[in-house]
């Protein structure tokens, strides 16, 4: 009887991390349904149909890759820290390619129907999540994959970086709300208030995105889900900077 | 030299709560701004002046006051418990009176103008927020205020009334946004894109929304600024339970 309280905790952990990625991969499949099926489906010609590559690329980037690139950590909390970390920074190389390709067709769309860029909140606040994400991104590689600070500034570093990645997160899926706004009130302004399918439809993608940020938010902040700590890898940790302090031409 | 490091620490919490005032205090005050100077301000009357009440009752119960609420756990974190639970509790109440003063606004409006209710997406997830915000102050009124509860049951739920707060106040940020967007696209869907003087100060105000939210984030969810664990208080909490459950009617 004594070890099935562990057991029933890690039967949670495994619904609840299955929960998010049904969650995550309906809201993908639904961002492609309503561009798909009501928007007339995807091009790369700077019409509207390039616009509808955006909010598929920044809910598959910045949402559901970003979501589980951070999620690596838990899921696979008792694996080598090296290959977990490889992992983060591969998945979110991902989301970082898939929000250009995003940010591009939004762009290339608005310069051909001259339509102003960067006035609305969800520009200001969706350019402010890019740039931060890129700035998070590059950062986390120089500090924790190629380590080139010491390894008392790469502490200090790390929850700064822990606390800025949930935030960017969060900031997606905020962001990612003002978009279905903003495309619901261009495209079916006077239809909405009579409960127009489409209209439903993306409040529905509106929900489970913020159903999957708040699971994952749990998931990633649950005391009991984090990784254990690992003295022999922390040392070895330490070791290898050292190695590295060695080689570096400031070190006497 | 030896306590240079704690006061260091302890100044930049004061700075730190400073700048998240006076950004919750600048959201409040431009959502005044905008409502009663570029909308024609305030009334309760059922027209759209009535609405007006409705973002800046919203912004200061559901935003500012909720997020204070949360934060007086950190600012007097060496006061006795007792105290600033009831400090929570009370800030909270006014919390949920601002808001409930807001969401009648808004009905109230819809009515007289015959606008449908509850088809947008910040309408949604505007009253899961407030129906969720509700429970969660029953909740916390029960649990910790006139613990009903066993010691256990709260020491169990304490971390997901935590957690179900700071989510709260976020997705009461979220919904500000959507607000936001939503005022503009129906008031000034036209001149939005010229970068319209109002346009841009909704904007700012949407910006500073997302500041106050990442400042109050980081005050709540950062280690050293915790309330330092206290075993006599716990040993008195443990006991004045006992009292109770000795009072209780399903005690032997």
């Amino acid at each position: 009887m004594d070890d099935s309280a562990p057991r029933a905790r890690g039967s949670m952990f495994a619904w609840l991390v299955g929960a998010s990625q049904a969650l995550g991969l309906a809201s993908v499949v639904l961002t492609g349904v309503w561009m798909g099926h009501y928007r007339g489906g995807f091009a790369w010609d700077g019409s509207t149909l390039e616009f509808n590559v955006h909010p598929l690329c920044m809910v598959l980037g910045l949402v559901f890759l970003q979501g589980d690139a951070i999620l690596v950590y838990r899921v696979f909390r008792n694996e080598a820290k090296r290959n977990v970390k490889l992992l983060h920074g591969i998945i979110h190389l991902l989301a970082l390619i898939a929000s250009i390709v995003g940010i591009v067709a939004v762009f290339d769309n608005h310069n051909v129907s001259n339509t102003p860029h960067m006035y609305s909140l969800h520009s200001w606040c969706g350019m402010a999540t890019l740039v931060l994400f890129c700035i998070q991104w590059v950062m986390g590689l120089l500090f924790f994959l190629f380590p080139v600070a010491s390894s008392r500034i790469r502490a200090l570093y790390l929850p700064v970086h822990v606390f800025c990645g949930l935030a960017l997160l969060i900031m997606s899926i905020g962001v990612s709300l003002l978009g279905i706004t903003e495309k619901l009130l261009f495209s079916i302004a006077s239809t909405y208030s009579k409960f127009d399918p489409e209209g439903v439809l993306a409040n529905i993608l509106g929900i489970l995105l913020v159903c999957f940020g708040v699971l994952l938010g749990y998931l990633i902040t649950k005391e009991e889900y984090r990784r254990p700590p690992n003295p022999e890898e922390e040392s070895l940790s330490v070791h290898f900077k050292t190695l590295t302090e060695g080689r570096s031409p400031t070190t006497p």
